[in-house]
């Protein structure tokens, strides 16, 4: 990277090169500030921040920003206050083993299971395969068993207070999805997915029910009828949670509320999230250490190409993306405030904390994977399998 | 009736108003005759004459010109001819009671499970709510039990070789749906349905992937594989079989084959089919033979308003729902002709035929109004649930 980037300024001076960087840099995180603060304004969500006082406790990502916005929180705080069951639900497309950028979602379903909620994880095997993710259901079902579930459970969710389905064997989540579809219509899915994303009947069924399906499932009366519902996603989903809160109204459910996390960067820079479809982007929670040490070793920093000029001017963390992996998942606040200030003052270097990203990251892959394995025993006590008959 | 002519005639003379009748029936014959021989020259469907003489054993309709036109029946006759497995295939939406014109094609299904045969009918009760003929899942559901399933096995199905299954609780049938909905595009289902007609993304997937599911379900591993299947239909419904085809060639299965069966005209006149949806154009299965003899009575025929003309001239059979009534269900291929030259004649006059039709329904309708009550007790045996593991 840097020698293409020397290439590319051939006949600038090293103090040039270095200014363009972190001005380029500097940009970067203005232009994700300006992202989050544009959308929140657009559409209408409210700062998490004033919500901390009124919870018994504040997720670690709330209370360092990164769970920034939410919609509707007052019902679960309300549900909290009261001591009355609400849910939180989850899902995901199973395409490969989870990485780093997942882990955000379910540390925050851990900590809603926590504070009471029963949490709801549909791995949905017939969205990666109609999407065109994985080349069959059969394909996706098994990395749903293999790989994904494992890696849930491992979290360490409890099995009393977590129903984890996959579409394909919960073959109900199908009548659900049939009984609530009447209550929409082709072309308000079509606005909120665009078109060009509904390609074939299965996805328009999937985006346009079945997804409905799952998030008001836990307000079914198999699961005891309506109740205050929380969805944990990133910002460019809210339109989902638009469509399913609207179909709450007409069925006399809650509409569901949500709370926005900022997403984990890809290890290649701020402008792209972690995704499981370009491992070099992620750690995966199954890589190998020496694997898990390549990626942070070619990790996007926020440093500069020049170590003299960074203990100068100081790094750029916000968009460097080993203190992001180091702040979301290894840091508490005050080790987080530490790291930020060292960084920006210039008196620490990318490759010390590199050293200390590949320490942290190395130990817990080897944790996590001692627990998937013992996990894959176990995984019947979570799946759900409750009968839904009150809609036949 | 003949009021409202009369008074709309009023100053013709007899000859005059009789002349008209006669004009507008003949008009009539010649538009439905048009009707089926255009459709089948536009979808290159072949007539089923030329059939007759390798078939063990024809079925009445096809005798009868009623299953008038095929697509693809030498796959069929080929397994027949090699005693090879074969499966018939068609669906119902459960809606209400069944009436004689459902009767047709099952009659023409028990003729194939006669030769061998495996049946396979899916009762829609997800496609009944989506598309607005039922006000919920479980209404349309109930009626497949209560009313539609004690029919079909009242007609003499063997359960050994029928497979009646109920959408909402054969939910394997999603799964296929979904693995199916890969090898089409929407914009293809849009251009066989018409977007007008899948204003919901459950229509969209029912009929864009569940039917198609159904249709080609019986070739399945779990069913023993690829095997030559046939549907029949009305000429409607051509364009899904279209799609299916497309499908199995796609999936390596092999295309099924159809057989087209004129409707059965409604008890109002040729312009309609009988349809559940208006009870005075039908006589529903579980009618008490009071209101049977009443829609009789006051069914449109192929006479004229004048008995003495219609002794002259003769009656129009071919647009009498009544004449249609007897000649589809009660009459054999003498009785059929017998009656048809007589009517052509003018030696029998509606009054009569009429007389006939009522004891012949009515002894029907109690005979099988008793075997629904018996097959009430004896669902299970035909229902369909062998789970579908092979796409999994």
């Amino acid at each position: 990277m840097l020698e293409d980037m020397l290439n590319k300024d051939e006949g600038k001076s090293m103090e040039e090169i270095a200014e363009a960087d972190y001005n380029s840099k500097l940009n970067m995180k203005k232009k994700e500030e300006e992202y989050y603060q544009q959308k929140m304004q657009e559409l209408g969500l409210k700062p998490v921040d004033r919500l901390l006082k009124y919870l018994p406790e504040a997720s670690k990502y709330m209370k360092k920003g990164i769970t920034f916005a939410h919609q509707d929180f007052e019902v679960i705080a309300k549900a909290l206050a009261n001591n009355e069951p609400f849910a939180v639900i989850s899902g995901l497309s199973p395409t490969g083993p989870l990485h780093f950028g997942h882990k955000v979602v379910f540390d925050e379903l851990l900590w809603l299971q926590k504070l009471g909620a029963d949490v709801f994880i549909p791995i949905t095997n017939d969205e990666a395969y109609v999407v065109g993710k994985s080349k069959s259901l059969a394909e996706s079902r098994k990395c749903a068993y293999e790989e994904v579930i494992p890696s849930i459970i491992a979290f360490g969710f409890k099995s009393e207070k977590t129903k984890i389905f996959v579409d394909s064997d919960y073959k109900d989540i199908y009548n659900v999805a049939m009984d609530f579809s009447k209550n929409i219509t082709n072309s308000k899915i079509k606005g909120v997915f665009g078109e060009e994303n509904l390609n074939n009947p299965g996805v328009f069924f999937y985006r346009g029910a079945v997804q409905l399906a799952q998030i008001l499932l836990p307000q079914l009366k198999e699961f005891g009828g309506p109740k205050p519902t929380i969805i944990p996603v990133g910002i460019d989903q809210y339109p989902y949670i638009l469509v399913s809160r609207d179909i709450a109204e007409k069925r006399n459910l809650i509409p569901p509320a949500s709370i926005y996390i900022k997403f984990l960067n890809s290890l290649k820079g701020p402008e792209n999230k972690m995704s499981a479809s370009d491992p070099s982007s992620c750690i995966y929670l199954t890589d190998n250490p020496k694997d898990a040490e390549r990626k942070i070793r070619d990790a996007f920093t926020g440093g500069s190409p020049f170590a003299s000029i960074q203990r100068e001017k100081g790094g750029i963390p916000e968009v460097c993306s080993v203190h992001s992996l180091l702040n979301y998942h290894f840091y508490d606040d005050k080790e987080a405030q530490s790291a930020y200030k060292s960084c920006r003052e210039g008196k620490i270097l990318c490759s010390e904390c590199k050293k200390n990203a590949t320490s942290l990251v190395t130990n817990y892959l080897i944790e996590h994977q001692e627990k998937m394995k013992k996990a894959k025993k176990n995984i019947k006590s979570f799946l759900l399998d409750t009968p839904i008959n009150s809609i036949l």
